[in-house]
């Protein structure tokens, strides 16, 4: 049950961004043009550092939600399974994988960030505007983990619910849905 | 001395916010909606959340810049000081004890919130849009603490600094200074 009235067919963020749309605009933008923007990340690069810090906060939907995006983006289920399991031993690039653990720190705390782990990514290729996105999309996931859960929203009554949302992200990204897509709406994401 | 390359004269959040400018916009927005914008707290009142996350979060930059702020604009040095030491003993209302103290939980993680926090504020008068711009507050923190200090940025040379940034907050809030103010961008902040 959500500490402030949110619409129940909403569950997760997706009844906070409604709850006060002004301030869900910039939130949206932000996440739009981290996830989605340019980058020499793939989108799939970027929902995994979103599942690693969900995973690690504890924060079922964004966790479950991100997983599926990250699932379909990379083509498979296993990369985001191992990367929450054990980054060291995941199936990604090791500068992924030095980039993965300098979001686990910073989900930590931001101090818990070492210059070590800095030059390790470094050292494995990552440039500075990578090592940058890594740790403001870590920062912003520590923002969204605790706006979900510290008001306790709610799960969806049907599992089917991360797929429908999944591709939504996947084909239409964080920003509001266009005019002519009400027809999405009415799958109630 | 950070770990990716900004301008030496911009300390602390404002050399990230230059680093890279798309993101920065959304960021400046949010803070501005949130602890700007129309709200039943007064805008001292939000700097006291901003203060009590960054300070638990050891972010000496944050802490430093919102503490000169809430002090400009509650007119005293020691509510923000007090607030900080121990929010049950602070000059604040009985409201503002029970709703840092859900800033607080919402720092270490959103499901740290409990129901009888949250009974409290309520039973203390807090309502439901102050309840969720209190915990929004509170993570758009996490974020800031994450990023300043993730990415090891400095702190300024000179103590007096902060005033003139707490006095540009005050007078200007989170946006980028708008055309006609660039005498104030000569102050280097």
């Amino acid at each position: 049950m959500p500490y402030i009235p949110l619409e129940e067919h909403l569950p997760g963020i997706t009844g906070l961004l409604e709850y006060r749309k002004d301030s869900a605009q910039p939130i949206r933008e932000l996440t739009q043009i981290l996830l989605r923007g340019q980058s020499t990340f793939t989108e799939g690069e970027r929902e995994l550092i979103a599942t690693v810090v969900s995973s690690g906060n504890n924060c079922t939907f964004c966790t479950t939600a991100h997983t599926a995006a990250a699932d379909l983006l990379i083509g498979n289920t296993e990369t985001a399974k191992k990367v929450k399991e054990d980054i060291n031993t995941a199936p990604v690039s090791g500068k992924m994988k030095a980039l993965l653990t300098i979001a686990s720190m910073v989900r930590e705390s931001g101090k818990s960030v070492t210059p070590e782990a800095i030059q390790k990514a470094k050292d494995e290729g990552a440039t500075d505007v990578e090592i940058h996105d890594t740790v403001l999309i870590a920062a912003l996931f520590c923002l969204y983990n605790r706006y979900v859960d510290g008001l306790a929203t709610a799960l969806p009554d049907d599992s089917g619910y991360f797929n429908v949302l999944a591709n939504r992200l996947v084909r239409h990204g964080y920003t509001r849905l266009p005019q002519g897509y009400d027809h999405l709406k009415k799958e109630k994401i």
